[in-house]
């Protein structure tokens, strides 16, 4: 086929699938083309824009490294990663709900125990936290996988320190017998997205802020049941409604009272305010 | 807002772009996050598939360099680079149709004078190139400025050599007064476009060849002109009709003829089979 012109290009394109065995690839791909399509001659994409885009893209690849995975930002600024959690965690009743999984997991957090100071040295009022993990039904979930990482103080997470080697305000620990988990870490502040790399660049452009509610992760595996990646939003914050990454659900925000200085809920005496946080977590019976 | 499911999120973007002034933006961002999300709810895109998505434009990217941009050839293959230019190059009657860019186009060509073999190495039975740039009315344009490169027999641009530092039937010429320009290279060939980074991966998933018909690059600008990017393309090729980019333009299509040795075009001796090409560039007067 030679001469395609705007209105033949997409059916051709179609056309160069005939031959893929993998029904679901070819429906992706149909659905993805077409749209990339309509899109383009919907808004009259110019040359000069395209090339943008072409750097754009290019820019959001390089930025990305072991401790920066910007396309992930990109998706959740534009809201295709709560979409694509909101159409895959439908929550059945009772259930804790998802949101977004975010750009700062780590596959190296360390390893803690129960009652663990898991911020370790990470700047921030200290926060108790006390959850427990169930089934659907209520049954206790002993030795479930929590995953837990989290922005200090200053709004950064560890591996956002140049030159920082150790893991801090990042844990995996697992739920006792009764399916409890208490640990001290520091009580999560609101934070502006990494605004340095080009995903910046189009927040600033299009007059977003950057702002996510404070918030601290939590990524829960148990025998039987669907992983849950969710967050705990801190009530009260300036950003709950404005969530740059759109992942706020009113059943994950939570109070994090601040008390003072006095006896902990671990029964340490503390010679500065803290805060304590309980959370029940329920997870989905897979099948 | 809380609570965004998968029908009120894009209306939710929508909305975080009301402070941003410029109105072409807002009208870009909208048309593609509109797209990208019903792109999303169409195919019911699986967490896994999200995952393996933000996988591939990672790679994709960090596969761009100074030789191979990695971004240009996925929208090549996926037809969005012929689609750009099929809207945006609506050629007069009479003027040189355009095609695609491609990924192998460096800023850094070595400048040659008439008559000179821009070959510099490249393996390939010799090409004697003579072509004319004219305006649309048939005025030569003199001292226009056109920039060259192709693949040589091997099917590979010198940039593909790893290693290779000179550069190899590639160059920057002007026409004379009369509109002309003549010069030595090597014929071309088909050749797939690369196939070991991400964009490889998809057409084999995807059951396309990868070849693209031979065609030598002609970038040609003149004072007064828009600027045409375009192809010369080989009659005869067996992929002119399945170009894996979709840019053949049956105008672009020239007859290379293969001689047997003996006097060439510019009066040397060749103890070799030679090809000739003869073409005539029209470019459309700006404004």
């Amino acid at each position: 086929m030679r001469n395609i012109d705007e209105h033949t290009i997409t059916a051709a394109f179609v056309q160069r699938l005939d031959a893929c065995t993998d029904p679901r690839l070819k429906q992706v791909l149909t659905a993805l083309v077409t749209h990339l399509h309509d899109f383009a001659r919907e808004v009259r994409l110019t040359e000069a824009e395209w090339m943008q885009g072409i750097e754009f893209l290019t820019a959001t690849g390089q930025k990305c490294d072991a401790r920066r995975q910007e396309f992930i930002l990109l998706s959740d600024t534009l809201g295709l990663s709560m979409l694509t959690v909101a159409m895959n965690q439908a929550t059945p009743p009772g259930a804790t709900e998802a949101t977004v999984f975010g750009p700062f997991h780590t596959d190296d957090a360390p390893e803690h125990g129960q009652g663990d100071d898991i911020a370790a040295g990470a700047p921030g009022e200290t926060l108790f936290v006390d959850v427990t993990v169930s089934s659907e039904d209520g049954t206790p979930l002993a030795g479930a996988e929590v995953d837990i990482w989290q922005a200090d103080a200053a709004g950064l997470y560890d591996v956002q320190y140049e030159g920082l080697q150790e893991r801090r305000a990042r844990a995996l620990m697992r739920t006792d017998a009764q399916g409890r988990l208490r640990f001290r870490s520091i009580v999560p502040t609101a934070y502006p997205v990494p605004t340095d790399g080009p995903v910046g660049q189009v927040l600033r452009a299009s007059g977003r802020h950057p702002w996510r509610p404070a918030h601290v992760h939590f990524l829960i595996r148990a025998e039987g049941h669907r992983a849950l990646i969710t967050h705990l939003f801190r009530e009260g914050d300036p950003y709950l409604d404005s969530d740059v990454v759109f992942g706020v659900r009113s059943s994950l925000v939570v109070a994090m009272p601040r008390h003072e200085p006095g006896t902990a809920p671990d029964g340490s005496v503390q010679g500065q305010p803290f805060h304590t946080l309980t959370h029940r977590f329920v997870l989905a019976r897979l099948g």
